[in-house]
């Protein structure tokens, strides 16, 4: 396992409770990993802290900096975005690097919470109430559960500091905002806390979710074919399918022929289509149309 | 149809609109009724003025006057509980004695992202997140995707006026906390209105949670039966089938046994059971343990 270390609460409190773990076998804690965004005056001290504390619990510890600003400008990419990506990429770099299998994140119930009201206000409908997964390739997230309250307890407990992010109080952005007034309100509305119950709400959603997808992929196989114009849904075929279903293989045919952006206004643009109520439509890069009963998703390449 | 009127903006556009569909005929419009709760001092005025409506628009008014605050307090039910159960209650009888088959009421988009956003702070998981049903038993919501804001510019334009509810004010009622201040700082936070967004939310999950409890319907009717000690539930059968669909069929079967309180904890604690991880249990109103292969629910009546 390597550690994604960000010198925050989270992040310090996953790599000293992993490596008390690792002492009982199972896995072997092999370093940690910093990533200096460039983004904070105070990134340097938190690259220092990382170091430290690295070097304290005799752990290997790899550094880069990046100027994500930069990436984000060149790639046309919210900074939340690029920041995201690079992080990633970086913690997969890392784990070859080490000969990691596994790479530890400290996201906690709180992300979770917030993550899910962000992305519910956002209108992440048939994908994305699934929240954060506690498991996902080679990342792993064990603190999922946790508050971070709970861990900033107990890591004063045990005399550990941890490097505060000064971009935390920042209300401009979206998630702070969520954090400091949204959830503390909701809190006051339903007289206590609902950090725990947003984040099970989460994880079934996620549960439901993955299931369905499951059974909407077995269907995928079987009723959508590349044909010489594109791919083509099997439109009597698709209309005896539960709708709940009938949605996810639209998406996903919609998405494989077009673009990542196309949401469920296409996905009902393209029933609607299939019972005859329109003859065709442009969705993100493609076009629909409905030919013999065929559902055609023509690719379109469009100039932005 | 029977139009449930409060004499508010929502219900006073509902009729309007009911009484200009029903001249295309398909439905005939037989009269609203009103249910004087005599929870506020406006209470009279309200009353007055749906008399009024009616009256003005050739409508039979059915009024009921009921002491929700004392039946609140006789059945131990919360005031929001005791008003709803009344109300429906009474909606009922109005559209008996009206000659209706159906009851049409308010809802808008507005109240059903409020329970949403309720719902899911309150810890409602497995069947909760659907939010309020567009059609259920004799009664329609056919405002359920429009919002109070339109509705209300509508009611302006066309020269209609409506009483205003004082107590929508009160911040300390859950519901208009996360009306007048959760939902705008949320707004705030994801730069836009959210109503619609987690209105579409709620649909979905819905109609997700609907189709995943018929699936689960038909395991419950293979998995579970009345033995002579209780509800017995086949362990070895539950456990074959998909842990979304045994969650379900696993709390039907508790709240079947025991009562409605029954929630994710008491399915998880079955859960574990059933794998041998715990010998029995306590859930509210029956006691849980594994014989023979078997998850036996015993009623058990608890002194309170």
């Amino acid at each position: 396992v390597v550690v994604g270390l960000s010198g925050g609460s989270d992040s310090v409190a996953l790599l000293l409770l992993l490596r008390e773990l690792s002492r009982h076998g199972g896995f072997s804690l092999l370093g940690v990993a910093h990533l200096n965004h460039q983004l904070r005056e105070t990134a340097g001290r938190d690259e220092t802290f990382c170091r430290d504390l690295a070097d304290r619990l005799g752990l290997r510890v790899l550094i880069e900096e990046i100027d994500v600003l930069r990436y984000a400008r060149a790639q046309g990419l919210s900074i939340e975005d690029a920041a995201r990506r690079n992080r990633y990429e970086f913690l997969s770099r890392s784990a070859d690097a080490m000969g990691a299998d596994t790479i530890a994140v400290g996201h906690t119930q709180d992300d979770q919470a917030e993550t899910f009201l962000l992305k519910v206000a956002r209108g992440a409908g048939l994908t994305g109430l699934a929240g954060i997964y506690p498991r996902r390739g080679q990342v792993v997230r064990p603190l999922i559960e946790s508050s971070r309250t709970e861990l900033q307890s107990w890591l004063r407990a045990v005399g550990e500091t941890w490097v505060e992010d000064e971009s935390n109080a920042d209300l401009g952005i979206a998630r702070n905002r969520i954090r400091h007034v949204v959830l503390p309100e909701l809190d006051r509305a339903a007289g206590g806390s609902t950090r725990g119950a947003l984040a099970r709400a989460a994880a079934l959603a996620r549960e439901d979710a993955q299931w369905l997808d499951e059974l909407a992929d077995e269907q995928y196989r079987l009723l959508v074919v590349a044909g010489p114009d594109g791919l083509e849904i099997d439109g009597p075929g698709v209309l005896r399918v539960p709708v709940v279903l009938r949605r996810r293989v639209l998406l996903r045919a919609m998405r494989q022929a077009g673009e990542q952006e196309v949401g469920l206004e296409h996905v009902e643009m393209g029933m609607a289509i299939l019972t005859g109520t329109y003859g065709g439509a442009d969705i993100p890069g493609a076009r629909m149309e409905l030919r013999r009963g065929k559902l055609v998703l023509r690719q379109q390449k469009v100039s932005k």
